[in-house]
């Protein structure tokens, strides 16, 4: 490793490689509990830095894990024992933004609220918003396939990106994908590197589409007593053809959290609490969409409907939902949050299971998510310092995702495998999947320097 | 061969079998000029029955080919020398219409209409609309990612698919994705497929995403004196936040062709005309939406805009697009269409430089296509019987391709590359690009017998 330190820094100069262990800490964790301490930090500011650290690397067969501003939830960036943790952060450039084709192409490291600032000032609009979106970099989000409440209208990450530049295990630059909308010019290069979680190549630049910016939005907040009459109210809005930007859902142990910290005057008997939201560039069209989802969530059985009359109401009713987080810090010293998908109209029964849960092992859980993609993040509440509740913890999230899987759901359906959901990988896919997937990880990374460990199962 | 025909008849029973040359013929072409006769034509009716054929085929190193209705415009269900022709068109069952969660289970061999069809009947809507949606199945619609006019509101065949079931070159069946509508769990094997013409691994079954089905549509014609103009009013009306369904460009070429074989009183002045379809689920907001955008093709200097004011006018206008390709039956015993891409921007210069090249070799070129997507249509009009004409639109074909590529197009849109754009793929993609995806190609397929010589230069 000595040798590989001397080389990185005699091609790349001291300013790009780290080795001070106070230096080091910092690309050691990422948003999860794990932490391991890479032996060098490599900061590579183009992708022809990049080629150098993979070749040198790839010569003394020494894994190199990429991140970004590594805010993961599933412990996909943490450096392997005697790896390279190569941050690609200081590559933040928005090299170009398109405003008549719609695209922007960036550097890996652009921090995605920073490029949705830049390309609004010009009419466009970046629609994923993963919660890490002030912190977390496009190429992070790219190799996880990041989500978000948009994610309803919009879709998620991967359905924005047109192109890529990646570095491959041997020092190659591969194109992807290129400026046409359609492109059907062999295999699709591009989808197989996002959500990768960098186990393929090391994603450089992006090319990014984009659409116009949405100039209005109306935003309803609505009380159900019954968390079946919810659920129904989500498939009974998609099936009017109405598709709202957002269609988020806190369950009662959420709304109890957040009003016991925040104090909002929520009420304490309900079961759920959805936030619709409708977007477009046409005012009328917009309100009449709200309107209409707020007429079905009256005729499916909302105890109670507000519709923010203007910006500050809106902004009062988003306070619930994004309390949420805060709201948990407050109630335990730690949380957990999972991140399973289920087909829509199995939400109900999957929130009944892991209260199930909750109760057999004691932990508190709350439940919110994307109700209209059948996303749930359910959070475990707990003081890790205590052995026995991080026991518990452990199979609560074992039984947490058995329930997705016996509900015909998966085991992520925004944050990724990384290593924490390994263990869970062959039940999830089958001994075929996971084999197929090995033969494709072997024909990119023959030498599996690509953060190895990660994603599939030995 | 022989002993592969009784093995394959064994197994399966002689009515799955055909090997009587009046019956080959059948499975001999696509919908281009090419012909190929396979030495055995199979016609499996389950996932089953074709894991047997791969099995016995994989034993013999012989080839498979697998077709649906063998509509494809680039030659890849075309049989290789001594394959054999796997149909699918007997796996024609909807298995599952999900009206809640909104998915649709399928046999690869399903009509495109036909599904369209059975989920429209619960209120569902199966939007991609390839041309041939009539004939075509929606396994060869997913080996080649088909498209269509409402591509650009609803997306490719690919985004409607969720998971599939594949037969593997070693008789392996794998599925990949599922009922979730997100899904980060590993890599994403279903967009694999999707676009991979048969050459990665069979697609048996499907799992298709629906939406709600649009209740009103709304349809305008508008023409324009110069080509330049259209296409800044297709960016202009995209720009301003709308999205129509369809966004239908006709060059001044496709308008005389139409004008001369139906009467319809086109203008034969101008350069260009935009068909523009708005839909949606509330009337006023499809309306208000179709408004939107005549105004807007007003501004940008339309010389006539026509909006379709009840369901015979709608039909009155969509007569011109509908009657291109027969129109030009009429004018050239032969046509040859291409499916370019190119950056929306990039289209009138895309229509002038071929507009050159018609000029150059004399023949006739019209160009119509899918303007929102920047998906062009050249067809290049021409009597294969006199081989001058015929050594002409081979060049003419690539000089195409290179006008496409120059503008950081490329050369398929919808069709894909089966054997006829080979030629163009190295310099479409550049060598990194195609060695890695023959990596992908041997990992899934080490002895090549699944379509060979398709998608992949040698």
């Amino acid at each position: 490793m000595k040798e590989v330190i001397e080389k990185l820094t005699d091609a790349l100069g001291r300013s790009k490689v780290l080795t001070a262990p106070i230096d080091l800490v910092a690309y050691s964790f990422d948003g999860t509990f794990e932490q391991r301490v890479p032996d060098v930090a490599v900061l590579p500011e183009s992708t022809q830095d990049v080629v150098t650290v993979v070749k040198i690397a790839a010569e003394h067969g020494v894994p190199i894990v990429a991140r970004g501003m590594a805010s993961g939830l599933a412990g996909g960036s943490i450096p392997s024992a005697g790896s390279i943790a190569l941050s690609l952060t200081r590559m933040n450039r928005i090299l170009q933004i398109d405003p008549v084709d719609m695209t922007a192409t960036v550097e890996a490291g652009v921090i995605v609220t920073d490029l949705e600032a830049a390309v609004a000032k010009v009419g466009l609009f970046y629609p994923p918003d993963p919660s890490s979106n002030k912190q977390s970099t496009i190429g992070g989000n790219i190799a996880c396939n990041a989500g978000g409440p948009r994610c309803l209208k919009y879709g998620v990450t991967g359905d924005y990106i047109m192109g890529l530049t990646v570095v491959l295990a041997n020092g190659e630059v591969l194109k992807t994908g290129g400026r046409p909308i359609k492109n059907v010019v062999g295999y699709d290069l591009t989808s197989l590197f996002v959500g990768s979680e960098g186990t393929l190549g090391i994603i450089t630049e992006a090319l990014v589409r984009l659409v116009a910016k949405p100039q209005f939005v109306r935003t309803a907040l609505v009380e159900f007593d019954s968390l079946d009459d919810a659920s129904r109210t989500v498939n009974a809005i998609l099936a009017a053809g109405i598709v709202p930007a957002t269609l988020e859902l806190m369950d009662e142990t959420a709304i109890a959290c957040i009003e016991e910290a925040m104090k909002l005057g929520l009420p304490l008997d309900v079961e759920a609490m959805l936030i619709i939201e409708t977007d477009g560039s046409d005012e009328e069209a917009v309100v009449r969409e709200i309107e209409a989802a707020a007429r079905i969530c009256r005729e499916t059985g909302a105890r109670q409907v507000s519709v923010a009359q203007d910006e500050a109401e809106r902004a009062r009713l988003w306070r619930a939902r994004r309390s949420v987080s805060p709201s948990l810090a407050r109630k335990a010293p730690n949380k957990l949050g999972e991140d399973i998908t289920v087909p829509r109209s199995a939400i109900p029964e999957a929130v009944r299971r892991i209260k199930a849960v909750s109760a057999q092992y004691g932990l508190p859980i709350v439940v919110f998510g994307h109700a209209g993609d059948g996303n749930l993040h359910p959070n475990i509440l707990f003081d890790r310092r205590d052995p026995a509740q991080w026991a518990a913890v452990e199979q609560i999230v074992g039984e947490i995702f058995r329930i997705a899987l016996d509900l015909e759901g998966t085991l992520s359906g925004e944050h990724g495998i990384g290593t924490f959901k390994l263990p869970y990988m062959v039940e999830a896919l089958g001994p075929t999947s996971i084999g197929v997937q090995w033969h494709i990880k072997r024909a990119f990374d023959p030498q599996n320097i690509l953060n190895p460990g990660k994603v599939l199962p030995q």
